[in-house]
């Protein structure tokens, strides 16, 4: 459906997901990317909880974050960085299970912005439960900008 | 502005923030409670950063989430724990600095529902800049209930 | 794929529909229910729009609005009415074009919340391009109720 | 707070407000302009109502929405134009009232984006009750472009 402006897109993509200390901490993996699609696993931890034992919503959050950047990087040329200009994300269900998922699609890739969807599942015991929906802004930035000016 | 329903509502806040690992993960911490608001602190570190050195979006939006949730909280009565039901931030600027301050503030407390919103703050060498704004709904749920429904 | 509580839904659906005077004045339509899901469709109008000729952003969030608060309303209860309680309208393209489409689709429904999306389209010259996204929660409320509490 | 980049930005306001169709439709009018804020009004109309008589959801967040594009655009050099990128809306209590009053106000002026948060007061019987919020994203565009791109 959409067209790489860089032939190398998975490349960048892995290498910019390596430089986040957070994916590693978070024991956060990339399962597949497509041209302005990708998917993401991230374990339960203990150590990221809420209060009644279930994965945190910020850590819910941080992986569809992470869905809709990388969707949205994986269409953008070489000089160009990604940057979060802003998200909702709507809790269905409590983050509960072995396993989450997040997949995250462009909707529309403009030149400066580029709108993205992503959908967070809970897989727990085989079974997989739609568990958190984002619907998020990105824009692309020069390389080495700090922030969205 | 609020008049609490719990005179203990203070406590209340700090049992159940206690009780998120992902606080103590963080490294968060309360810095004030009154009934409605909240005022939350994490400190830089390097291990929840995103590919630019910052702190993640997610991490940010993890301490927005906590000052709604937790001002929402303290005006509610006993059998009441908070959930959120959905959030939406935006970032306006990057997320550097050595330390974060969340304040969280109700803007609307109703039976089942709480409207709240909050601000991020980065602090950098005494400087205090705004970094992200969040507005969130939060829902009353009777103790023990696992999800929105 | 949802199974709706009152068999009569389409005519509850259109009872309501008709209660609302910005549909007429909007010249707003039905084009289609299904239990969780529906279509609305709207004319351009020259008195709808904002200062560059296209239709404004609050008109076609009105549209949005409808699709994903009938969308929810058609699965409630015959006690039960919809409120809206918070959305989320991202503008991916002018709202340029002679008719308007609007289609809303429950992602889940809870016993008090119901979470929906919907999607704008614009219809110009047979064309039909995706112009605005909704992420919304709607609210049941026993008949009468006046708002959110 | 802010320093306007135009001298005249209360001339272009009115002019560009003035352009838009639905602003005479909705009898919306301007009460006070300063730079990056904003104050708009609206009387009740029975031709914009949803279902239980209250102005619908779509009508308040128009204002809204011209509350926050306004607020940004009076801080834009001559050369812009402004386009909303996506709001948020939160509905705290029923549009019922005589008269609605929208306030906005920016939360952090950029290059590219305009961050802009907004306030709507119903006004009944002299009493003003905040009806709903909105955070919103504005995007300046150099003049005669049509979309986000």
């Amino acid at each position: 459906m959409f067209t790489p402006q860089n032939p190398d897109y998975q490349k960048r993509v892995h290498h910019s997901f390596a430089q986040q200390t957070i994916t590693s901490t978070l024991s956060m993996s990339i399962d597949e990317i497509q041209p302005g699609q990708i998917s993401l696993a991230m374990p339960f931890a203990e150590t990221h909880t809420q209060q009644h034992g279930f994965v945190h919503a910020g850590i819910i959050t941080t992986g569809l974050d992470n869905a809709c950047g990388y969707a949205a990087f994986s269409l953008m040329a070489d000089q160009y960085e990604v940057l979060t200009i802003e998200f909702k994300t709507s809790f269905l269900a409590p983050a509960q299970g072995q396993r989450f998922v997040f997949t995250g699609k462009v909707k529309k890739a403009g030149r400066t912005l580029t709108f993205v969807e992503a959908e967070a599942y809970a897989i727990a015991d085989q079974q997989r439960t739609l568990i958190a929906t984002m619907s998020a802004t990105m824009m692309a930035v020069a390389q080495r900008a700090k922030g969205p000016d």
